[in-house]
């Protein structure tokens, strides 16, 4: 294992929705190299058991691990919210994930210590923001709710108009009406969504509302960490490879709107796990 | 293998939705005992590769047919574009899939000879539908369209109102645009949505468009089948077993939806394949 400033950064997702984390990362770390996994033979990891994810998790970690990464980067609600734990124990580099983050970014924008969540089932059902939340700030009330059709619309590039709008509306609405003053986009998929849902937020809950973005709080403290441990690389620009496990049908149009660049100029290796 | 006429259709699929399949079967030939097995730990299958989707096909005919079924029923698109002809040659009992029948119901409601198709994105780009529409009639011109999102829509039960309307017709103009006369419903999800597709569909293209349910067909092909054969069962009303292969969050919900009935009044078995 290298913990060498100059290594790269690894960050692995069960699919292309943690796309959007390496994207942020490389918005706030220009300079660092980035190792993807998506686990898209296996995707997705929300509807396995606890066990099946906890042995996905460690095979995605181990493949990062080979390619001696300096800190890995859980990509992946389900993971962080079963898998985080094992991880951390089990390996000799640092590991993020994406909900305490995200947790931490909502209590720090609320005012009034009520936040609202929008999440898949599978996280929303395992209460992980929740305990984060409370783990931060014990006083804090929060409410989340699953935004299940906000995944789809997100892979159909349905990023605006009148059906998203109405969907996030109806999503929002439970949480609104409970007085939430922040609301945490808890899904890798929901910030190509940002702009509807933010709108929509408005509408119904004012202006002062905060929006916080789970993929930015991560790249955020991800740059703490490695500014903390004196890990940060100290290049112009550095590089994205992409590891995939499957290629799926529209796969190279649906990673490419995740990461915000085209993807095939940037190469894509497929890998068995 | 047992061919009594007493012995339970065998019904597959990769998850939950081929309960819409059950469902019909149970309209169509009420006497007749069921199993269905959803293999929702591995769901979905239509990113799966063709030699993955070909061998998990296979574990699930295998467990069937310990069952003793007298015919099997692929209620899977995916399974049924990609792996009948291996079934077929490999099982001592029918096999029936879900295409075949759609596409001959879609053949013959169409007076123009002008045929669309919605499914999802695998269904469409394997061609399936088109191959077994021109194998029917190599005169027929048949147009398809992938509606990912009508697939949540069924899941989260939004089945009526204003999303799953403007979502329809977004999705069926490309096709009644090219002005066809009949519309096959190629997903296990879509009779969910038939109301609603039929609405949209009708006020499109008029109301002489033919709304063809894959499920229905099939029932009605099994019944055929059937009464053929001399197989049909003897009974006033026949039981169904539910197997599957792991039990999702909110599971009991959504499979009930597929069914139209209480899943777990029926008893659910989960199994290993």
């Amino acid at each position: 294992v290298s913990n060498a400033s100059d290594s790269p950064i690894g960050v692995f997702d069960s699919g292309l929705g943690g796309l959007t984390v390496a994207r942020a990362i490389r918005d706030v770390l220009p300079g660092e190299d980035l190792v993807y996994l998506g686990d898209t033979a296996r995707v997705p990891y929300g509807t396995r058991s606890a066990d099946t994810v906890i042995r996905y998790a460690r095979a995605c970690a181990a493949s990062l691990v080979r390619h001696q990464v300096k800190i890995l980067v859980v990509a992946c609600n389900t993971v962080s919210a079963v898998a985080l734990d094992h991880l951390r124990d089990e390996l000799d580099v640092p590991v993020l994930g994406v909900i305490e983050p995200g947790a931490r970014a909502g209590v720090a924008a609320s005012r009034s210590r009520r936040i609202g969540v929008i999440a898949t089932q599978g996280t929303v059902s395992s209460g992980a923001y929740e305990r984060a939340i409370h783990a931060v700030d014990s006083r804090v009330e929060a409410f989340s709710t699953p935004a299940p059709l906000l995944v789809p619309l997100a892979e159909e590039g349905w990023l605006d108009g009148e059906v998203p709008e109405l969907v996030a509306e109806r999503y929002l609405h439970s949480l609104t009406s409970r007085d939430v003053d922040a609301l945490v986009l808890g899904c890798t998929h929901y910030p190509l969504l940002e702009h509807v849902i933010s709108r929509v937020a408005h509408r119904l809950a004012g202006p002062e509302l905060a929006v916080v973005d789970g993929a930015k709080a991560t790249a955020l403290e991800l740059a703490t960490l490695l500014g903390a441990r004196q890990m940060k690389a100290n290049r112009e620009r550095g590089s994205l490879r992409i590891l995939v496990t499957d290629r799926p049908g529209r796969f190279a149009e649906v990673a490419s709107r995740f990461l915000g660049a085209d993807v095939e100029a940037l190469g894509v290796e497929q890998i068995d796990l």
